[in-house]
């Protein structure tokens, strides 16, 4: 993943979807297999001065959506994604501005993926996402993706 | 639960909370064992014209974080909740306007909560949300919340 790439995709995010655009998101990193997006506190605090459980569970799940759009446009060309079934672990409280790390599966979960999209029209994919905000790890989260070509317009 | 509680309490949230606000959370039905939430689809929609995963995922955690802080302050007196753990089924999209009802756990479990606060200070309860939109049951989601007693000021 190239980060220009990547920055360019959620500049068009915080147009396209009015809550990325409120949140602030931001990519900070991109590499081959992962994906960092960043979030300020400022406008995701909650009632107690920490990060609202809400702000969080979106940078995190919108982070893997981000990363598998990326690879899905690099690999297949240009792909839905949607996410199917998420798993959220809130470790600690989050009091200053925060990341959103998405890693991609091994090589062959995402061959795997490939052959299913092409044989079945549609795959999915699990990703770890982990997010940092003065803890490393404040929340962990598994996220399960369905990748579908787009239809021609 | 009483509707007019739920109503101030969730305008104060708006205030408090400014993701809350820009989501519109509403209440629009309460009763002794739930809470149910809306939020308008405008300022909640992705760049599909469907709603936001992290907008679903917020209204839905919200929904019974406060369920809890209702319940508990009613019950406890002043406490505070926060979500520890949560799994989300994304099972339709959303194209329209859309609540999340919580639902309190049955007579034993919330006695156990009340024991488990009055011996350790602090107790943990699962509640299930389900978010309708268009299709019932759009999105469920299991919530675990930790909830203990505010601090005196």
């Amino acid at each position: 993943m190239n980060l220009d790439t990547a920055r360019r995709f959620v500049d068009g995010l915080r147009q396209d979807i009015p809550l990325a655009g409120f949140m602030g998101l931001e990519a900070v990193a991109a590499d081959d297999r992962s994906l960092t997006l960043r979030a300020p506190l400022a406008p995701n605090v909650n009632d107690k001065g920490t990060a609202f459980a809400g702000s969080l569970a979106s940078l995190s799940t919108v982070t893997g959506w981000a990363l598998l759009m990326l690879w899905a446009h690099e690999r297949l060309g240009p792909c839905l994604v949607a996410v199917s079934h998420s798993e959220l672990r809130y470790r600690h409280p989050v009091m200053q501005d925060f990341t959103a790390t998405a890693t991609l599966p091994d090589d062959e979960a995402l061959t795997q993926l490939c052959h299913r999209i092409a044989s079945h029209g549609r795959g999915r994919v699990t990703l770890s996402i982990r997010l940092d905000g003065g803890e490393a790890g404040a929340v962990t989260q598994t996220a399960t993706y369905a990748v579908w070509p787009a239809p021609a317009d």
